[in-house]
């Protein structure tokens, strides 16, 4: 028979076992997050009608799109969570209870040039808050609560950088820049990236005001702003809403640590308020690792009706892979049973009991049934590193008493089933 | 602005917000099934290479697959969770530990004609338990042991029809009918769906030996089989390990039942030995809902390596779909929090930090803080039918007692933060 290479597409991640575990552990902790902050989940396909997908997509996502044609349907794989939650709520706003908040973990897909940390099929998750009405700062917050939960769930420290760009689109106005706006929330967005005597130098190829620019946009204080006294409605009330942002975070008492920074725009389009991003402080590469802000038209392209809202979205794949590859990934779980039950020449019937009552008390377990010598039964728990063992043979049998044996310290602990229960932490009834 | 219509392709389920809590509840118990029998967890590429994928394929199933071309590289969305699991152990067999159990949760997508109860993409679990060298009927029985774990979980009840492949094998070798093997076995798939006079008459047309198989194909006890003596050594095998497997899943004390059957065939190709499927007890329909079954070489395709196993297979969006219309579905949450906290004129720093204290013990609830009078807050928390509520004003800030209400009794009861905790079946540290 011919045989067909094995191999997984390049920037598609397919992990082994071990990895996998501490993937779904990695994923289980940030769902709980969102289930304990009561968010509704959301599930949409992956596929969607091209016309829908596309609405308002452009440029570089065209091109990275997965998109083909069955039989006559011009159909596209999902590039984001976004798109599939404004169609979701064009079709569903009479069944949904505003403000709705939801969150989404699922694949997303992008074909572009494969690169060091980006994948074309990833995992991300995304919450948003929606209201069909106004929508008060306090949903901002709680956006940004949730975010640094996410963050400590997963055991990392983060710095969550926020700003309003209704600042910046104040100061353009005020000065008389719209026609540079692009350019100049552009060279904004790498300001942390670069020197600033080379942020001015680009500044000031756009403006003669740069430096007067540049002083008010190294201001990390909402009052201070307010202060100025710049006479551009758009500004105020930019300022206003990072004040009253900060003060509604501080009653929130986040466990990570947020600033105001106005070098923070998170691309040209769609966001029309805050803006936030969040960075891993024990990572020495300063990089986003997921942001997120407030829009004001979520379901434009489909409907006339107005859902203004707020929300996050993180890359898990690339957020997986960066903790991975830098060590930084704290997890409990590294094996699938917590106990290997290995039977010593003895009927099976005694060991499918005790795990059975154990699997009802929450242990995971598994019984070692296979036609093999003891030796190697022993060696599956080692190169699985199964955390404990118990061995049962006649004498287990007669006197319902195990010996459960740590297989990291090598301490044995003689005890009956309730016992082990207990010592494996399951739940005694 | 010219509007683009918001609608979801066709035969791919989309869910409102009280259906997708309810899906993901019925997800999450039957992945805290495998969990708890220590399955490793698997999850794969939805996009793979074209001639990965379609090592084995053809027929009908090449015309369901969604393919396409981006750049130079064809490809294809899985059809099924089996290929890339076999592509998978081609690849990583080194880093695997034999025998692998594992399972998979995700979806798998079939562009077929859009009819009732068939979705074009759809969830389904896999199991498996693959191995390097043999691999004992004791395999087989675990797997059928924590297939019925699974719609135990559910709160249903099912029954397990169980073959073995090797038996018909046999007859069809002892009967010289190698010829007519297909037509046989299409038919005895069919034999539960027709009348036993048209069995037997469509039977009559392939063999004039038609009465005597159907009297050795009715018998539903292995040891009445093994009296008849045939001598034929496959069906002996499969008689014998027939008997063995059910000696097994009597020792496992499975709480679904199990019947040996033979008209159970499970489709043409793929399986050599033991095949099961299940059946809803509770609904009227007798269609199978799930099934699996023992396999010889499961990555044939791309390596010389022998791999033999066992798995089942479950179509959860189907699954899901069913159970709905027939009201079978049997769940405890249809809210996604379990407590609102609604603020009465007051500033809302008490309403966060007691919402925190209650995340921290496990309780999901949400404050309510958005700029509405009362009575809308009351009418949200109604029409997301939140079990709990508890309104927060000066008494509560000073007194620190609560009044947890019960939405669907009325009952209103007094308590401290402790208590509040314990009512709502948080951990109290």
């Amino acid at each position: 028979m011919q045989k067909i290479k094995a191999k997984t597409l390049p920037g598609f991640m397919e992990l082994t076992p071990a990895k996998q575990i501490v993937f779904d552990e990695m994923k289980d902790k940030i769902i709980s997050v969102f289930k304990l902050n009561g968010l509704s989940p959301m599930d949409t396909p992956i596929l969607e009608y091209s016309e829908v997908l596309l609405a308002k997509a452009g440029g570089e996502t065209e091109k990275q799109i997965y998109r083909f044609k069955k039989g006559d349907t011009d159909m596209c794989m999902r590039f984001d969570l976004t798109v599939p939650f404004a169609k979701y709520v064009a079709i569903n706003h009479n069944e949904l209870v505003f403000p709705f908040r939801r969150y989404q973990v699922g694949k997303s897909f992008r074909g572009e040039r494969a690169q060091k940390g980006r994948f074309r099929e990833f995992y991300q998750f995304d919450m948003d808050i929606i209201s069909d009405e106004n929508l008060s700062l306090n949903a901002d917050a709680e956006c940004i609560d949730i975010f640094s939960q996410v963050f400590e769930a997963l055991n990392q420290r983060i710095i969550i950088k926020i700003n309003n760009r209704k600042i910046i689109n104040g100061l353009i106005e005020f000065y008389n820049l719209s026609e540079k706006s692009d350019e100049i929330m552009l060279l904004l967005d790498k300001k942390s990236k670069i020197s600033e005597t080379k942020f001015l130098e680009e500044l000031n190829n756009l403006t003669p005001k740069a430096n007067e620019i540049l002083k008010i946009l190294n201001i990390s204080e909402p009052e201070k702003l307010l202060e100025l006294n710049i006479d551009n409605k758009l500004f105020v009330q930019g300022s206003n809403e990072m004040r009253e942002l900060l003060e509604i975070l501080q009653l929130r008492e986040l466990k990570n640590q947020f600033v105001f920074d106005q070098s923070i725009i998170r691309g040209l389009a769609y966001y029309t308020g805050t803006v936030f991003e969040g960075s891993l402080i024990d990572l020495e590469e300063k990089i986003s690792v997921g942001g997120g802000g407030r829009y004001d038209n979520l379901a434009e392209n489909f409907t006339d009706k107005n859902f203004c809202g707020v929300g996050a979205s993180v890359g898990l794949s690339r957020l997986f892979d960066l903790l991975d590859k830098n060590n930084l990934l704290q997890f409990s779980k590294t094996t699938s049973s917590l106990l290997a039950i290995i039977p010593l020449n003895i009927e099976l019937e005694h060991c499918f009991k005790l795990s059975k009552m154990l699997i009802k008390s929450g242990v995971s377990n598994e019984v070692l049934y296979f036609d093999k010598p003891f030796k190697n039964k022993l060696n599956y728990a080692n190169k699985k590193r199964i955390p404990f063992i118990t061995v049962i043979g006649e004498d287990e049998i007669n006197s319902n008493l195990y010996s459960l044996k740590n297989m990291e310290t090598g301490e044995i602990i003689k005890t009956d089933c309730r016992g082990l229960i207990e010592l494996l932490g399951g739940k005694v009834e």
